[in-house]
């Protein structure tokens, strides 16, 4: 499995962990210091060695921070953790703050004495971050200290070591474009943003770019490492040689020169004391890097990561290898649809469905001869109240049985080496109420709306979200998250900068894969997503049209649950696009399925009669 | 008449004028000066004395700058204005740059020399312009250099004294609150926002926070002139005194201290030596007030204006107001719309139709004793290509005849002492084609999406631009301007920040009057803008609803054309809609009016036949 029911944390942790730090506090002059979950890579996975938050705290989810001062200590976190912290972390330890409402930046102000001194480990925060930080520091009279050493790896005796997977070549056949030719084109990109080098810390980047892969975190196949590309063209890569077949040392050098991560720091300090003008993103790259450029009279340049829009935007062999995977990956979730469909209410518990889904998706990897590298997230599986909260993750003392009467929410996806993917659909258990119903239609509108949406080309994500909710709007509902993220190609499952959401300021371009995944919560009874994952493409001309457009080509490819949908709540376009997708799921998946699957899918696919209202 | 159709420019100014400013510049060893359209208050309108930018180009649109240099000299106008600016500006003199593409912080630095020095006048640009500006300076080694006296006003002979009709009293009926009320409402906000005082340079908000209506600019009630409210209640306001009657003046000082303007400039930098912290909206507030408080050892303190979210939100006597002033302005626009339908093709122009709506709008307002004050802007009035010109301006040389076969796109608006009004309709003259009717049912689409939206409390105009373009969309075509403005009560018709647009960063709240005016432009050919008035109000609750829900009042009343309506394009919701406003549109005019006009009215509201598609 690749996925634990363990309950994982223990909140007895907290306690002889801060007075450890406490005591180093004092012997480093210190009045407090900040622990964030991040990493030097700011991803969405840390390898249990940079899971520091948990160690100190106890607290497991993905993103938060602690900030531990002589008398007391607090830990922000955001709206979807404010029940999980509390059951994680010491409460006579930590008082609980919103990351969203109250964070750091605006809690200092009125909460710490003037002249305090927060240490902090540069590393672990990006520049955009501290600067706003130490605006902040400054308003309230407060001195904000960069470590050298982070304190937690000092008192953490048994840490664990870095990880060092191996890493594998991303085959050209699925990455579509040699690395030494988009090494050329991110080079040309360096010169046009008035840099000579770009630091890359992010490793969906460095996998981007280098086409490989590793294995150095859970869910993401990522090679944690570091580089710096040059305008002229003398690229650096810096990783754990030990990570390196043979063959993939021999060609790798073909593309940059190799270094032990460790000669990283220098190796920036040396090109900022020769003149070099080294291009930073804010939002993505460690402080500690500024401050190394900085120190040794460097020139920083604030720009975007130069591989965030190519890594985006997908090519032909990506756009092909993730239609591939979303037929696979349809199949194995149509078996896993039709076995569910099948048990009796109240014999099943959320656990069994995560495990049975997982067989179901390596059986199918099997077959196609494009094995299940891994599942792309914790799946998360709820039943009746557990599918109203929107980040749960299963453990044994959470699983619910699947009873009658309840709704279901599945949400989860997998790694093939020919792509990324993520679904989520939500199914009856017996006999649904009216309401749900009615809910899972208006969503369902929401879904179709984007499905069918055109836009003109450069239309932004943040302008399309509410196409998604206007249904929901209509009838006094709303959902509380975005309505699509960005998806990697065999990469990280939440990928920037693409998103439909009221944040996203990223233009849509060809290629982009988003999810739409528009959801309706109620609290303490059910929950309801559904999601396909979608592909940004120039919508054909239409007679008469002014200007070039763009649609949505649904990636995903699994039957919504039509005994869920009230025809009524439809119009007839909504309803015409419902059958023709349940048309093209039976023609893409029916020829890898036969049996009792396939009559499922078959009877699951069936048109729907028109309803009128009124 | 409120509006004139005189060529209004003549390019042969350009010439002499820019001489003189030259022989200027040398003088005061200046490179070059800027001259912007703005005046001191950074209105849409400006008063004869303040229209430099025309004086010395011989342009008259609303937005704009000049930039001169001792050898060449630019105009910088946005997309509405790039004809417009070559028929009305001296070539040979002036060359043409885009407001938008290339603004003067970026042209500088691929256009000066190094050292070049650039006089501006600091009453002219705001705080946020210039800091965008200097930024821009700094990098490219200029110096920007702020000028005690605009040389226009130096080298302009007949220069126009400053306006100064008189002031009125705003009654309580129509204002809804007391001015004191409101400057004690704003005193706390100043000092919730950390300031002494708030200076405020829009007169909008002056007029809005006294209850106080003038005649100084065009087509708004606007009295120039500055406050300076104080958290301590002790209140400023710099206005001429020959502005005031005895009993305006007695009103006034109960207010206020009363200050001539020329008092102003001292009694900031006063404030700023006694230790005041002084609010300054730096998208509103001239650079200069900055200047005058730093270099007097003053704090500035960035805030928005604080009337402006008050003034945007309408109470319940502004509200019941615009919905008098929105029944007296359909009867008009009835009456118009009537005697139009009764002409025969070609035989009227474009003039004729203003001058007669003007005329309705002048009758009606005697009939019901709430006499037309101004129209709210130049009427828009463009037969066949000439409606295409989003922004066109009839003149005596453009006016064109009303021809068969033709689309007619009237948009105009009304000040009345209840409410300021903005309504467009666009009609067939003779027989329209299919191609119109279906691109004008797309444009009713767009409309009836954003009147029968529901959304959260708390929505933001971005977040439902889109709402009113997904019809035209899924066709193929968009329109390029924002979906909706703001509107002030018996104020400027175009009033922030409240905006329905991509840039509509403000949330909708209750009692906010927006514009909801999708359209389609075909240029050479055609144009087709519907515009209703529509008021955000709490949403009933809906049983099984979850939050907070806002939805759309429409104000405006006039029938849409119903023979440019496809109704196959239509959902029967769609339709529904339409009916429905139709039967209020009667059951709310039809009172005020008799005869054919009735007559016509009740044909035009008549219920359309359902024709379901396929």
């Amino acid at each position: 499995m690749f996925q634990t029911f363990d309950s994982v944390s223990d909140p007895a942790v907290g306690k002889p962990r801060v007075a450890k730090l406490r005591e180093w506090l004092s012997e480093n002059e210190l009045d407090g210091f900040m622990v964030p979950r991040a990493d030097e890579h700011q991803g969405e996975y840390v390898p249990a060695r940079a899971a520091r938050l948990k160690w100190l705290t106890g607290f497991s989810g993905s993103a938060g921070v602690a900030i531990v001062l002589a008398d007391h200590a607090v830990i922000f976190v955001d709206g979807r953790y404010q029940l999980q912290v509390r059951d994680e972390v010491d409460l006579d330890i930590f008082g609980i703050e919103s990351l969203v409402d109250n964070p750091p930046s605006s809690w200092l102000g009125e909460n710490l004495a003037k002249g305090t001194r927060l240490g902090f480990d540069p590393w672990l925060h990006t520049i955009g971050e501290i600067k706003a930080l130490r605006l902040a520091a400054d308003k309230a009279g407060m001195v904000l200290v960069p470590v050298g050493r982070n304190p937690i790896d000092i008192i953490w005796q048994d840490q664990p070591a870095a990880p060092a997977a191996q890493v594998e070549l991303h085959p050209i056949a699925f990455a579509g474009e040699l690395a030494r030719d988009k090494l050329e084109r991110l080079a040309a990109d360096i010169a046009r943003d008035g840099a000579s080098h770009a630091v890359l810390t992010d490793p969906s980047s460095i996998a981007w770019a280098f086409n490989i892969r590793g294995d150095d975190v859970p869910h993401t196949p990522l090679a944690l490492g570091f580089a710096i590309l040059a305008a002229d063209g003398k690229h650096r890569l810096f990783m754990d040689k030990a990570k390196f077949s043979l063959e993939v040392e021999a060609y790798l050098t073909q593309l940059a020169d190799l270094h032990q991560p460790d000669e990283f720091e220098r190796t920036v300090a040396d090109l900022a004391k020769s003149s070099a003008r080294i291009a930073l993103d804010p939002a993505l790259v460690a402080d500690r890097l500024r401050m190394i450029v900085e120190e040794n009279n460097g020139a920083v340049v604030e720009a975007a990561d130069p591989a965030r829009i190519p890594r985006a935007a997908k090519n032909k062999a990506e756009i092909a290898g993730s239609r591939a995977a979303h037929r696979r990956d349809g199949a194995a979730v149509v078996k896993l649809l039709c076995w569910l469909d099948r048990q009796i209410p109240g014999s099943l518990d959320e656990i069994a469905v995560v495990t049975k889904l997982e067989e179901c998706r390596r059986q199918t990897g099997e077959e196609t001869q494009m094995p299940l590298r891994d599942v792309s997230f914790d799946t998360i599986s709820g039943a009746g109240p557990n599918g109203a909260i929107m980040h749960y993750r299963v453990s044994r003392a959470t699983s619910r049985k699947l009873n009658a009467g309840e709704l279901f929410l599945l949400d989860s996806g997998a790694q093939y080496q020919d792509g990324t993917t993520d679904i989520t659909r939500t199914v009856p258990v017996g006999n649904p109420t009216a309401e749900m119903r009615e809910r899972y239609t208006l969503v369902l509108k929401g879904l179709i709306g984007i499905s069918t949406l055109r836009f003109p080309a450069g239309t932004r994500g943040s302008e399309i979200d509410s196409v998604a909710r206007m249904a929901l709007w209509k009838h006094g509902h709303d959902f509380a998250h975005g309505t699509g993220h960005g998806v990697g190609s065999y990469l990280a499952v939440h990928e920037g900068p693409q998103r439909i959401a009221r944040t996203g300021t990223q233009k849509l371009l060809e290629g982009m894969i988003i999810s739409n995944e528009p959801g309706y919560y109620k609290n303490g009874h059910y929950g309801i997503r559904l999601e396909n994952l979608i592909l940004v493409t120039p919508a054909e001309d239409l007679e008469g049209g002014d200007i070039a457009m763009h649609r949505f080509e649904t990636l995903t490819l699994a039957p919504f649950d039509t005994r869920m949908v009230e025809t009524e709540l439809l119009t007839r376009d909504e309803l015409n696009w419902l059958d023709a997708y349940h048309t093209r799921v039976l023609a893409e998946i029916g020829p890898m399925l036969d049996g009792e699957v396939l009559a499922w899918l078959e009877k699951a696919c069936a048109p729907l009669p028109y309803q009128p209202k009124g």
